[in-house]
């Protein structure tokens, strides 16, 4: 159930006092939505059992450069499961899930796709911590790390995967399995991490299962108005009539908000639990609680539906009716819309990837929200201002590619599952046709952000289950593949 | 003809004044081996015509992170010769000469493989300036960007070849060429470079003609022994003899310098332009001819078989065979062994590339040459007392890969020429067999280093010219099939 509490995932727009709109308008790219929640749930579950172990990799600071201060090491925290794997002797296979833009900590229990999946692939499961989260903190404190661009600037996905990679490769020696497939996982932007690691680092993992992974929502690739576009169709499917009532509400609430005393009258409405000081504070976390609902759309609770259910049979007016869809989405609490709250390490740090190299466009037009354009000169400003360096809004592009990704990898590369849901927004920047026979779009019509990776469920539709069973079924056509390649390269092998 | 003069390739024994034996035996890494003369030959023919212009890109320092210093930008030189081109409209291939450890001036001349075939492919030519080479230096001044490790620090592979990428996207873009196939060509290091450029940049590079690039020379995967078992081979393969007179010369001229006057008695044997202070000089220089001659052991001079025609030819012992080896081999010069000369770049900037992450062990054991063991303990510590860092000897593997090269590649990537002479010592850690139908090895028998791609000449034997044709064949079935590919491409794009 994805009721109760619900988190902004603009969470910027609403931890600072900018006044002016924001020149960005990025949702959220993690496995899961509402963090809270999901940590919650998380406690109503067996706690990671003992079976998981934890290791420190002393990793180095940067991998592409040679001054002096690059050597400087971090510990990064892996951690490793290895009561299923069927060991070095047979070349078990090891699931490497990569960590995304958070501690790893919720990971062992939110990522069923490697606790489901670890018997019948006797595999060791491995999850890396991604750098400048949780534990792996460069500097010796996350004060020192992310005091400014100078220690900020070593925080990246190119530095990230290199660390994948060499412990990876330190967890393979250690192991004395060189010959054990690594199967690399990621979700959002940790999907497009394994995409990613699949095509620069072949030679440490033999596949990628990437949920999520809008790695073709950078440049001009993607429509910008692709994410709301996706959002908005997501409440017409549900009900022409909620879409109408959200569309004309921006400005009755912008009205009401200009009119003497107009404010009170929206914290009443609306519940809040401190006064709201201006309009645009309400729209954004409107804003963002649509974006989030269509994002995690997932079974059985269906945000969507519930919120679209409650504002179609609110009688009150068009502000009644929104805000019984923020009651309904948030369920029974003592207030709404500006709950205090704390800033995440992934508020912090996702900060910072988006305006330095993780520059996605997105902007709204002609949806059933109001205009926002993209401006990236705006952006570059604004970036600039917060860390004294501006965004490379094409740095993406120029080492991982996208444009023309049919073209330049229908015989290029092989081996990864980019997967997708069609109700989730950003499925819009993701792979969504096959490339190749082995570079392989599995998508539902009705999933939502990262469900397939989640924790199998009793509850899940059989789309679900299908698109899970599918992804295990390639993987394991991808080993037994390679078992066969290995075998005969034992026998053969001329150099 | 490869007559006059010779040009020590071991030059930092040469030109410091280290007592002991260094802990490092790399012969050179460049597609020419003995600079002065092709700078002669070079001379002798016409200078590069008016069709090549020369280009400044704004380069980015550190392209793999965010510090307020790694936005320094400096000016990367490329040059252009548009002449033959087709244009962007018929999407006219774009072939361009990756750099390696040298200014890029002498490459228009010498690198046949571009201007010998731009007729026929309409191409595009582009050679682009390796960072901290010719006119391509950061921090404003060669002093500056050679200061120390600092500086230096973004003197390395993965920044040289993103650079790459950004020119080649440049390029492009600038012209319209969006769908013009750029095949990337290079030599030796610079072979390496095209190689790890088409598996890192498939996006922007449809295939790569890697030359004579060793790429599997790096931590365990070649035996260290390789480079001078293959010279030794060559020789021997030449006279039996003759190798045997050099094995055994060493332990009689170390007699020798051990000998009251012995050394001025060396000095008159070989004509010295200055008297030797120590066996050990003489030593490494015969050793660096010997590897020197074999590598590029190209025809019509064939210096291995002038070597040992001399050496063979001679009655007056040992040392007078040796040094008619010599003096065959460097022509009449008033003087021998240790003529004055500076350092050039290529020995400056190759010395901290083989010192940071260049790090290739190679010894000598059981051939012609004395005993001389790689001892990686050793090499760290004198590349941190140059530097004031130690090398990083398993970066290479880790980033581009190595190990079980044809397991890990026979399903991912496509379109790679790895062309190799086995004559050629450093053959040896090349990739000598097919690993699918698109990643090829081409070698010759009787090939030198990097004789595939230097200009074209009417001596050449056939078997060179062959392998010549195979290499266009290739890259003109790449660039017929990616045609076809784009014509259905843009027929049916997808998305």
């Amino acid at each position: 159930m994805f009721s109760s509490p619900w988190i902004p995932f603009l969470l910027f727009v609403l931890s600072t006092s900018v006044v002016t709109a924001l020149p960005y308008r990025f949702p959220r790219l993690s496995p899961i939505g509402e963090k809270f929640l999901h940590h919650s749930r998380v406690l109503l579950e067996a706690p990671p059992s003992d079976d998981f172990k934890t290791f420190y990799y002393n990793q180095t600071l940067d991998h592409f450069s040679y001054r002096p201060e690059s050597y400087t090491t971090f510990p990064q925290r892996y951690i490793v499961n290895f009561k299923y794997w069927g060991g070095a002797n047979s070349s078990a296979p090891i699931f490497a899930y990569l960590g995304a833009e958070a501690p790893i900590d919720d990971d062992l229990n939110v990522i069923g796709f490697m606790t489901d999946n670890v018997i019948q692939f006797n595999a060791l499961l491995v999850y890396i911590e991604h750098r400048y989260y949780g534990k792996s903190v460069p500097f010796g404190s996350r004060d020192e790390a992310l005091r400014n661009a100078s220690t900020l600037g070593y925080f990246n996905s190119a530095q990230a995967i290199a660390d994948y990679a060499s412990i990876l490769m330190h967890v393979k020696k250690e192991l004395r399995a060189n010959y054990s497939p690594v199967i690399v996982i990621g979700g959002s932007y940790g999907g497009m991490l394994a995409s990613w690691f699949r095509l620069k680092y072949p030679h440490v993992a033999l596949g990628a299962l990437a949920s999520s992974a809008p790695i073709l929502y950078f440049d001009d690739i993607t429509p910008q108005n692709g994410y709301y576009s996706v959002v908005t169709k997501d409440f017409r499917e549900v009900s022409e009539t909620c879409y109408e009532t959200i569309k004309k509400s921006w400005s009755e609430m912008e009205a009401v908000a200009l009119q003497p005393n107009g404010l009170s009258f929206l914290d009443q409405q609306f519940k809040t639990c401190r006064p709201i000081a201006r309009y645009l504070e309400l729209r954004d976390y409107l804003w963002s609680m649509y974006a989030s609902a269509a994002q995690y759309n997932h079974p059985p609770g269906y945000p969507v539906t519930r919120i679209c259910d409650a504002i179609d049979g609110a009688v009150n007016g068009t502000l009644g009716k929104i805000a019984a869809g923020v009651f309904a989405y948030r369920g029974n609490l003592s207030c709404y819309i500006n709950e205090p709250r704390n800033e995440t390490e992934t508020d912090v740090g996702w900060r910072w990837q988006s305006c330095s190299e993780m520059v996605m466009p997105i902007s709204s037009d002609d949806d059933m929200f109001p205009p926002f354009p993209f401006d990236l000169g705006n952006f570059s400003r604004y970036c600039n201002g917060l860390y004294g360096v501006p965004p490379r809004p094409h740095w993406a592009t120029t080492y991982y590619g996208g444009h023309d990704i049919q073209l330049v990898l229908q015989r290029f590369g092989s081996n990864i599952i980019f997967s997708n849901g069609l109700k989730d927004p950003y499925s819009i920047g993701g792979v969504l046709h096959n490339i190749s026979d082995t570079l392989l779009a599995v998508h539902t019509t009705n999933g939502s952000h990262c469900l397939d990776i989640l924790k199998a469920n009793e509850t899940d539709p059989e789309w679900v289950v299908a698109q899970r069973k599918t992804e295990v079924d390639i993987i394991k056509a991808w080993i037994s593949k390679y078992y066969a390649d290995l075998a005969n390269y034992k026998q053969n092998k001329t150099f």
